[in-house]
This record gives C-alpha cells, structure tokens and sequence, in this order.
C-alpha cells in the first residue's frame, strides 16, 4: 500500500511541550516525520512549526488525521491545518494589460512545478489579449472596471471565487486595488506582486521613481493583500543590480524578470504550506 | 622614462564632436587613451566620460595637461578635472560607537586597496575607545558635540579640514547630522554609509524598522552628504537576504558586513575619480 | 527625418588614435555617438569598441557607413562590423526534450525584448511535443539523430540554416553535441546554454553531480559554441544558493530558472552586439 | 535563577520517533526548545537534527544533560554532543602571506561576533609581519616550513594545538598543505577557505585561472580539510560577479572580500554547532 504524505502547519503561543506533543501524537499513529521545521519568536512569544509526516502504512485518511490533532490544537490553542500533499491547490489569476507574470505560472503549471488547479483567470481588459495563452482548459474572464462598475464586478468576482471553489488568489500584474471587503474576504489566501521593492516606492509606476532617485539596485515583493495597500505581510523580495545606464524601460524590462520569479517563488511557498502568518509578518519556510 | 597615468573626468551639455575633440587632443599631445567609458543620459541631454590616458613619452606634466585641456573645457563648457593618478587624495574619517567602518577603511588603506592618505580620524565619542587602532600615524581627535558645542564643533572641524589639506570626508557610522552649512562646504566630497537601504528605511535604527516591517532583503547605502538628510546622490549599494529567524540583533551583525563594503566600494569609486554627478543622481563607472 | 541608429563593432591590436580616427570620421558624417564603451586589453595589448551613433539628419545609408570606415578599418587592421539597430537578427532555435529556455525566447521575442526574427526551431524529438507552442508562425522541424544520421542530419541542418538565412543559431538545451565541422561553420554564432556552472561541472547531468559534490551555489553559462566542449567563449553566468536540503530534484528545478535567464541575457547582449571576442574569452558591454 | 541555554546536534539513521523521544526527554527535565531544526537525507535515509533547548529552572549542569541523553542516544546510535551555549570554543588561526582573513576574525572576536577564545595564531612566515596586530593577547608563533622541517613542524603545531586545548584550527590563508596524519587528526575541526569557486579551479593561483577562462563570477569556498586536498566537505561559498575589464591583481582584490566573509560565515556556523557532516557533505542549518 503506497505511502501518503501530509503537511502540518501550526502557529501558537510559545510554551514548554509543543514539539513533544506533536511529534508523540504522530509516532502514536506510525507516522513517520520526513521534514520539520519550526520556529520561536522570542519577542511576541510565539511558536512556527511545519511538519511533512507519512503514514508509514497508509492507513489513516486525511480525515483521521485531523481529528487526531483536534484534542492537541484545542490544547495548545493553536492556528493550525493539515493537508494531503496530493491534494492541488485551486487558484484563480487576475490579470491586467501585462501578462508576463501570468505566463510565468501557466508555463510552471504546465510542468509541474506549481502543484495548482486553475479555476479561472480574470482580466480587467479584453478577452482578446490573452487568446494566444494556453490556460490549460481554464475559462478566461474579461471583468472591465470603472468607479461606477467596481462594485458589481467585484461582487461578480466573489461568485465566481466561491463558485468554482478557488482556494487561492493571484493579482499577477492585477493594476486595480482590491476594495477593503474584498481584500477581507481573501485575507490570508490573495498574493500580490508589488512591482518594486517595498517600502522603497509605493504607488504608482515605481520603476520610474527609482530611476528619478537613481538607485542602484531595484527590486519586487510578493506579498498577501490586506486592507492596507502595498502594506500586506511580506513573502518574497528580490532584487537585480542596475546602473546610470538603464533607461526607465531597461527598468521596465528588468523589472518583468524579477516580479516573475518573485511571484512564482512566493505562490509556490503557499501552495506547499510553507508561509505563516505572524502579525503583519510572515515566517516562510522554504525549501 | 616612466609613462605616466592621468583620469580626465568630463560631464556636459551633449553635442556632436566632444568625444573627437577630447580623443584628438589627447593624440595631438603624444597621449594614449587606456580607458574610457562615456554615457550620455538622452533624457538630460547631458554627455559624461572619464578617460585614463598615459603620456607616451611623459614629457608632460599635469600642469601642462591642464592647460591643454583648458579650450576644449571652456568651448563645451565641461565640468571637468584631470588628476595624477599617483597622486593620493588625503582623507577625513568620521566616526561614533561604531568602528566597522573605521576598521575596514583603515585596513584597505594598509594594504593598498585604497589610493589615499589619511589626514585624521574625528569622532564625537572619547577619544580612548579608538586608542587600540592603527591609525597610519594620523591624529586621532575627539570633538564632542551637544546641541549647544554643535556649531562651534563644526567650525572646529571645517578649520580642522582645511587646515589639513582635506579633500575627501567619510562619514563612517559617524551619528550626528552636519548643518546645512558644513553640508553645503562639503559638497561633492563628503561621503556618508546609511545604514540601510534607501529609499526604504530613512531615519533612526533602520534595521528595527525592517524586523519591524519584516522584509526579506536589508541592504545599505552611500551618498554624498547633502543638506536634504537621506537625500543625497546614491553611489552605492547593496543587500543581504535574511528571514524571520533574523532577530535585530543578527540584522545589526548582517547590516555590518554589507554596510563596510558599500562604503568601501563607494569611497574607492570616488578616490579613482570613477564617481560624477547627474542632477541629484550620480554617473557610476565600476572597473 | 527620422534620425536613424547604428551599432559599430571594433577589435583590433591596440595603439594611439583609434578613438580620435573612429569619432572623428563619425563627426565628419555628421553623426552623433550615442553610447559608447571601449575596454584595452592590457596584457594582450588589444582594443574593443562599441559604438551607438545616430545619423544627425539620417541621409546615410548603412553602405554608406560602412564605405566610409572601411579605409579606418583597412589602417588599424580591425575586425569589425556596422549595423543598422533597427534590422533584426535572424534565429534558430534547436530544442530537445526540455523546452524552458525556448518557452523563454519564444515569449521575449513576443513582447519586443530580444530584436530577432525566428527562422525555424528544430527539435532532435518528435514534433508534436511542441505542438502547443506558438512559433510566431516559424515551422518546426525534427531531425531525430542517431550515431549513424548524425552527419545527414548536421547537413540537413547546415542547409536550413543556409536556405532561411539563420545568422545565429541558439542551443536551448539541445542535448546532442555538434560536430567539430559544424561548430566551426558556426563559428561566434552559435550559442550554447551549459547547465552548471563552468569550468565545475562539466559533461552530463552537472546538477546530479553538484548534488554529490555537495556545493552551496549551482549556476548555469552561456558560451559560444566551439569543437571544444564545454570550453567555448563564455558569455554570461549566474547562480543561485542551494542547501543540503535540495534534491537533485529541486536543483533540476532551480536550474531551469537560471538557464533560462542566463541565456536570454547571453542572446540579447549577442543581437545587440554587445560581445566581443577576445581569444578564446569575451569582452562583454552590457547595458 | 537565570536560565540557561544548550545546543544539542544529533545525526543518525532515520527511523521513526527520534524527534518524540528528543523533545519528549527534553519536555522530561523541564526543558524549553528554542530552536529546533531537523533534515532527513531521503536518499541515504539520515537524519539529522540541531536544537536549542534552555532549562526552565537552570538546575541541570551541562554533565546531567549529556547523561539524560546518552541512553537515547546509544538506543538510536547517534553520532551527537551537547554544548553550553556561554562556553566559548578554543580556536587556534593558521596563516601566510596574506592577512586579511586573520584581520577579520581577529576584529569579529573583538566585537563579539564569534563566541571564541583564541589559543594562538601560527604562521610560516616571520613573526614580526603581524607585529602590528591586536592578537588579544594570543601568541604569535612562528613556524616556518620547508620540505625537511615539514614533519618536525607538524610535530611542534599538533603539540601546540594539544596543549592550548585547541579545539577548532582555521587555515585562515595558510598556504601550506597538511600531511595527510596531521588532517585526520584534526577531522572534522580544521576549517580551509579555499580561494576559489570549488571545483572549479583547484590547486593555485585560482584567480589567474579565472582570468584566463574568461568566467563571469567568481568565488571562494570554506570547507572542512581532509587529507583529499580541495575536496573536503563545503561549509560555505559565495560569488561575485566580475567582468572583461578586470585585471588579475581586480580578482585578487575582489577574492579577499569574498575569502573573509566566506571564512567568517563557515566558522561561525561551525562555531555554533550549525555544520553536521553527512558523508562527504555537510547539513547547515543556518539562523
């Protein structure tokens, strides 16, 4: 009988016998730990834990699993879920005028990199501009706002959202901000790529502002979406070296390598559990 | 008869024939161009170049290159400097609690690393937590300062700067803002280590303030003092990587380590004469 | 009229007057140097020059252009080459089975960052792997070898490239190795992508042997393709740090990520004519 | 009662409930996990595990915790050591020519840096090359080597390292090789930085053997010294990038910036018990 994976994820209140109780919970139903990490922070007094276990025979379902720790997270009062790790992640993607983030996932999705069911993928713009993608059987979306048609749209949005069961948000290049009671609604599973390097330059065309200030280096973040624009918990940055140079569009055009690869590490990180939150922090542990 | 080596420095409206005339003259005078590098930023219209040049049979002196440049500068109405290689600049470092700085400075001096002369090592703190350093035989002064001393400590230190021949001023983790006025006698030759990476973190304790916020990347700047505070013209920067296990603590160790080579790379730039202002920006050619 | 612009590629042994003869033959056309950057091989006493320049009101033809340097050219015995920027180049690109670094390509010509015209792809595998692949309208074409059709199918090759008038011919992760006369028909224009980091880890599965080796960064290089293997002009390199906890797995992974970057960066900087040889390296002008 | 903290490495054969009996017999004693890291080698199925654990109380000594842990330790046949925290290794620096490695531990042990008591610094060189260095009150010992006194000095440096309680060497730039007795005798803690990107240019001069390949990174790597020279297990690397234009002696300088850090890193690791060797490889579990 083959082997099942699962991935624990736990965040509690710092106190003495987490990991002992854990780690006995899974030994007690033979399950072995293939990967764990975990994490205190001494300051808030908060404790991080992820563990990948097997079944050693297979016999517990997900189910059984669950309610196995139920006793154990009531205990430690604890954040926590488990998941099949077979088990795909559904993820709808917004879109706007560039897709080079967009087509970055696809290609990932193709290969099997990103372990992800696509729902849909929506754009404020035009079916017509992304015909030419292959969405791998996923329906395309055109949602055009304005100040007057936020609202519905956004509504429209949501029912597609619960409708199809999407369990992950991406704003890959996404350029309308989400309205607070969105955000709220997808707190903790919608992922932004903030074309910059945050808190450098907020707001609009940052590439610009960093070639009005002469940087020497530029940058993008992924981050979950909240309320508060460009303020979200940060999961990935990164950063490419530039010069006098490099034009605003050389910034541009540098700037697509970046958010691209920013974005599918982030999204990656969540899709494999491997992002907790702490406050308006994260804790990712990545592979 | 040894060849002799000179940096030319240029910046100016852009118009056809600079780089004719300049390579012209040079050729006229039995001058050979060993490096060049030029850029013209096409938003400005502004033309920049820095060329090293040896005298073939080294008949001439700087003087003498310095008065043959003299027309060309004055037709394109350049900006421009020509400099002996050999000839080292002399130095000031400024420097509070912490000494990395101070350290890695005076240990590139030693080994050659960095073409200067050291004229002295001011600082704000007592003079004996300095008293274990290897100063190259440059006096080691302390001028403390209160916001009532602040004035007449700066005066001190101007005459102190003149008095010496100075040129080039680091502030080397020195922790007291210069007045507008000291700022404005500086300009162009005083260089600063922020220790974070702008525009993210201006002002106190950065690294607290990207725990606080955190972000995954830290880094560090060098600019040119200004009197508009963080605001200077970038010359350098750089980054590390860190994670939620960072404490503030680890971010001060980690902020060391980049800090000293940001500032060592943007002084060695300035001292090669490899640095040129833009506007509020600057023109960086590395080797 | 519109003001057109031109890139001159020079190499030559290196004495007094290139620059004056070069910029002041350009400045007796009317031209303006837009960019320009030159390195001195000190050791080999050898000198590389790029230049940008416009045509100030544009009457001269590319013929024209080279007419006028050929005498310069013919004086300083340099090799060397003039093109007008707006021609792109044309492409071909071979693929085996992984197809990341042709995906890549294949959207950056889309969206206007690589100036090239695709041939054709041609593929040693069966064509309908690709099948779901917009080509931009160029065929695709297997030519499957074996030990026996490996010569056939190279004169196959040699003949496409020759019949489409390919001028660069790019190695994707084509996994079978050129013959010496074929290489040497290709001679810097042809475009390997070495996956790991030369000289650590040559021949096959380099990510497998840096997983044994146990090493904290892997990288992938691009280099011109020589009869040498693996020992080509190298063109561009970059890493990323890996852990003990990476698999061979997630080094395939990682790699693809720095493959395909690496390469696009190695063909934009060769169709913006921005590599130069230099023996058996590379003198690289980046932007 | 002020507590205090231990750090507890264990390898061994992975199998099911070693992570419930650690942190259970922990749990037992009133023990706190701080920090808990762990690895499982899938593929040579070992695990691997770092913990920093503080008694709640402090009523355990060092010796009461190495006896709680030794029946366990015999039932899963560990290889593992517990370590006071506050207890500083004993490190003995080994150097040549070069001193900036030496430099920089020196000025990180002054600040606090690295929890190490230093038992001397050796060289083969003069002693009074490093007379103007700050050694903390360490000796200077001077060694010199010649193929004859090779052996009698190798006696001379084991008994030195015996009878200062020598517990870690650093081969800090230190360019003799050890005989293959004297490497076994100080498997496991003898830290090399080999001044180069291992395996790509072993043996000398590696810099000039970047210079002449043409790379476009170059790096360093700190790694454990075995009697297979070059190939011992890698703690630590890292690269940077460098270009056409830069000189063999740029590379040197450039090297020293990476060796020192490179150094600094490993032995830190090393110092906080954050290398656990696996084969030939080693587990890093960094902060």
């Amino acid at each position: 009988m083959a082997e099942k994976r699962y991935v624990l994820k736990i965040s509690c209140a710092d106190r003495p016998g987490i990991v002992a109780a854990v780690s006995g919970a899974l030994l007690e139903r033979d399950c072995n730990i293939v990967e764990a990490k975990q994490f205190e922070d001494v300051i808030e007094k908060r404790f991080f834990m992820r563990v990948v276990f097997s079944g050693i025979n297979g016999q517990n379902s997900l189910r059984e699993h669950q309610e196995a720790m139920t006793p154990l997270a009531q205990r430690f009062e604890m954040d926590w879920s488990i998941r099949d790790c077979e088990t795909k992640r559904r993820v709808m993607i917004l879109v706007s005028r560039f897709d080079h983030c967009l087509v970055d996932i696809l290609y990932r999705k193709r290969i099997g990199e990103l372990p992800m069911d696509l729902t849909a993928v929506v754009t404020n713009h035009a079916a017509e501009n992304y015909a030419h993608l292959d969405l791998c059987g996923a329906p395309l979306i055109s949602l055009p706002v304005t100040a007057e048609t936020k609202r519905a749209q956004e509504d429209k949005l949501l029912e597609l959202i619960e409708r199809t069961g999407t369990e992950v948000v991406v704003l890959a290049r996404y350029m309308q901000v989400l309205s607070a009671e969105l955000s709220a609604r997808l707190s903790r599973r919608c992922i932004n790529i903030h074309h910059s390097f945050l808190p450098g330059f907020k707001g609009a065309k940052p590439y610009h502002q960093a070639y009005e200030r002469g940087v020497k280096l530029m940058g993008a973040t992924a981050h979950y979406v909240t309320d508060d624009l460009d303020e979200g918990p940060i999961i990935e940055q990164d950063v490419e070296r530039i010069s006098h140079s490099d034009s605003p569009e050389d910034l541009v055009r540098k700037g697509r390598d970046i958010e691209r690869r920013v974005l599918a590490r982030a999204l990656r990180y969540h899709l494999d559990d491997r992002v907790l939150l702490n406050g308006h922090k994260t804790v990712v542990f990545p592979d």
